[in-house]
Order: structure tokens, then C-alpha cells, then sequence
């Protein structure tokens, strides 16, 4: 288990996300890190009320940046490894590590910058107090100590 | 102008629609008769109004085919070819020839099998008028006579 | 189990596949029935051999079915149910039965018609020896029998 | 014509890349900002070689960013403006802003780090000359002052 990443999730590559060059297309990592967030919520019991569950993804991304280290293939089994960096009123940081498992070597690393709004209004919306509480909970002591991404 | 065929529109392959053997993924091709629907709605004059336009979209596909005879590769400038065979009260089908500009071969045949439905209840709905008036006078006499796709 | 389709593996619908009506986008499934082709194979001990068992999926798709009764949505759990149909010299169909689940209703039922070919040359190659008996012991009676999808 | 970003290419956005609150998936942008680089290369004359000119493109990226101020939505047409910011032995930088047409504000705004590699060996490789200097040509004065994004 990495100090900073508590939470992870495991995505095995299909054949639709290799490209021409036999790698993972470098637009994919994103719905990967996008699988992780919906992930790390369902893991702090955010997925759990069928459509009501829903309101807890309306998050408009602000920032969003990746950095690649070596290329995923296909049929490898990945884990991505998620942080929430820090919590302000209505915005909040994911931080990624994606590794391929049987070697654990780090492929790719990224962030986004997300606020939280309402999808009818489309305006920034407070961050729901229940879920703030099982963030800061489950982060403890790391959340918003550091602005960079710890690596492994 | 193919007799049968009288709407084209024009898809230049990008690079992330090809696969690790270098030819368009099976499952694009989909992608491609629904950007040659939406064309082939504007050409028609539907889809002129905004917001009000993605009415005419309100379609669910019940059915959908595809042959494929060659590939098609990064960069290609494809032509969509369009028509509607038939149209009942509230169902319908377009057929497709996706053919590669330079030689105009055949590389792609296909249907969808469509129904009219509302979003909000999701029952079928009746095809309005003014677009079932406008379809009867562009397809002209092929409406509604074969049921097999006139290849090229 | 299904009597006719005895190979199965699980799909848990992300964010990214659902369109503007919220549900599955209609191509997505065909990745879907990819997705489950790849796993039929594994569990026939044809995804062992790192690089070599691409070779294995040097199949081009000839012909594409789809039939879409009820829509999937973001977060379902999908079963994808496989089976192969029939086995010629060089070319094959796999069937496939999609269903949520929770309540285990058909979703979609689909079709793909394939050909081994060699992604060099591109010419149709025959069935590998090993591939043609663990499939024919896999599916046993069933393989050859009938040209149609049964359903559940 | 913006001062520093003297190429742009036009996207019609398609309805599969629009998700389900009803606005362009994130992920999308990198793809938009791919197909503008490969317009970019045809634009200098660096895509007419059949699959030669697909050498052109084996470039990795190193680091993606994007920074989202507006949705894009169903059937718009975006323009997407690029730059080369620098030019280094092997590696460059690739800037881009995303406007809709008919306001021509700013909708998106990001950057690529590129290496220039070999597909075969892996290893990075020099920039071609004729390559570097179309470039150098084309972007004149404004090639490797600044590091930011200069914005519209």
C-alpha cells in the first residue's frame, strides 16, 4: 500500500483502447482516472443509491494534466492508484499513479482540478458535508499538506 | 450520384479511430453512420433549430448491421453514402455504403432499424410530419420498395 | 448457465460509454462482444503466451449483428454471455447474449461472422489445430447445430 | 488570425463524443488536439506521402495538459488553433485554443510535450531537418520565446 494512495482499482486493457503504435491511446488515461473516481466514491459508499448516487459525479473538471512514463498494452492488468489531494469549499483535487501490476513500475501520473456544481444551474455548488467527512477521514493527516504528486 | 444513394457526407479517419492492426475499429464504423444520419437531417432542414433540432434525434436504434468488404485506414476521406428505405409510423431504416473517395470502392454496407421515441417517457412516438413529408419528397419512388441494401 | 452459451464474463458499464440520453452508446456494445472474445479465448488457455497469443486474434470481422431490446446504463453490471456457433475452415461466428445482472433480462443479442486471416499478408489463414479442438470440446454438441441466436 | 497561433482546423462535434450531462466528454479535447496536430503537418506539406508521411507521427507524448473553461456541445463547430512553441533536438511543445465558431471564445486551452522516437527501436530520434525547418519557417519569430500559453 503506497502512504499517500490508499485506494485502488484495477483495469485490464482492452482491445479498443490500443492504438496504431500497439500502445494504450494517450486520450484513454483520462476515462481510466475517470473509472478511479467513481471507484474511490463507490469504496467511501458514495455509489450505493442507484441513480441518487449520480448527483455525488457532478463535477466539472477544471484542470487536467497526465504525464507519461512508459506505455500501457494490451491485456495488462492495471492498477490505478487515487488521492484527493485537498478539499476546498467547492473544489477539489484526484491524484493518480497508474502501475502495471506484475512489475508495479510507474507508467503514468496525473491530476485533475474538479469543482463541484449543479448540472441543472450549472453553477459551483458546496461539496456535500457527508462526503467531505469520509474524505478528510479516510486521507487523513496527507490531505492538503502537499501540492505535488508523491510519487511510488 | 448512386440512383438509391442521394446524400454523402465526407469523414476524414483520424488517428485515434485506428486499431493496433491499423485499420478503423469495427465498432467506429456505427459511429460514422450516425454522424451520416445527423447530416443527412440537416440536409433535410432539421437541424437548424438549436436545442430544439436534437428532437429530431430522439431515435432508438433497435437494430443495426454491418458488412465489412475492405478497410479503411488512418487519414482515408471516406463518403458516407445515406438513404431511408422505408418508413412505417413511428419506425424506419437508413442504409449506408461507406465507399473511399480516390476509387470509389466499396468498403463498408450497412442498416439501422430505428423508432421515434420520447426522452421522457420512452415510448415510441409517432415520426412528426414535416419530416416525414420532407423524406417522402427527397427519396422519392425508392421509398419503401426493397428491402435489400443496393450496393454500389 | 445457459445451456447454449456456457462462457460468461462481467462488464461494469463506465462514464465514458453513456451518451447524451444516458444510456450505452449503440457501438460500445460491439467492444463489449470484443471484450468478450478476448476472455472466451483466455479461458480456452489461448491468452497465455504474452505477444503470441495476439496471434490469436488475427480475425477480421466480416459481418456485425445487433439487437437492442432494453438499454444499459451507467454502473449496471453486464454479463456478457458467449458462445461460438459454428467452426469452417478459416471462419467462425460467436453469438452473444447481454444481460444486467441484478434481474438477468436480456439487454442485447448480437452476432459477429469472422475469418482468421494473417495480418501480414492479409490473406485468410485456417483455424490453428489446438484452437479448432478446445473449442470443439468447449462448445461439444451445440457447435454446428443451428444458425440462430437463442435466446434465454 | 490570432498573432501567434497561425494554424487552425475545423471540428464538427460529433454526437458520440458528447456524454451524458450533455456536453463534450473531457477526454475528448486530447483527441481534438491530435487530429489539429496531424492538420498542422499537412499544412507544412508533412502528410502527402501516403504512409510514409505517417513516419511524421511517431512522436510520444511525454506530458498532456488542458485547462476547461467552456463545454462544448453537440454539433458545434469548434476551430482548433495550434502552435509549435519550441523546437528542441528531439523533443517540442504543441500549443492549442479551442474556440466556437460563432463567438469565437475561448472554450479550451492546453498544451503537448512531444518526443520525437523510432516505433521499431523505441528510442527517441532527432527531428528531421526538412521537418524543423518548415517549422522554423512557419512559426518565425514566436518559436521558443515564450513557455506559457498566450491566450486570445
Amino acid at each position: 500500500m503506497h502512504p499517500y494512495f490508499k485506494m485502488k482499482t484495477v483495469i485490464r486493457v482492452p482491445f479498443e483502447d490500443i492504438d496504431a503504435f500497439n500502445v494504450v491511446h494517450n486520450a484513454k488515461y483520462f476515462c481510466y482516472f475517470e473509472r478511479g473516481r467513481v471507484e474511490y466514491l463507490r469504496h467511501l459508499g458514495f455509489m450505493d443509491d442507484g441513480d441518487e448516487s449520480l448527483k455525488n459525479l457532478e463535477v466539472a473538471i477544471v484542470e487536467h494534466y497526465c504525464s507519461y512514463r512508459k506505455p500501457a498494452r494490451f491485456d495488462d492488468d492495471l492498477s490505478i492508484h487515487l488521492r484527493i489531494s485537498y478539499l476546498k469549499n467547492s473544489s477539489f483535487q484526484f491524484q493518480y499513479l497508474i502501475t502495471r501490476d506484475e512489475e508495479s513500475s510507474l507508467l503514468t501520473l496525473g491530476y485533475s482540478n474538479l469543482v463541484f456544481f449543479n448540472s441543472v444551474t450549472l453553477k459551483p455548488k458546496t461539496l456535500n458535508p457527508e462526503l467531505r467527512d469520509a474524505v478528510t477521514q479516510f486521507e487523513g493527516d496527507h490531505l492538503g499538506q502537499m501540492t505535488g504528486i508523491p510519487e511510488l
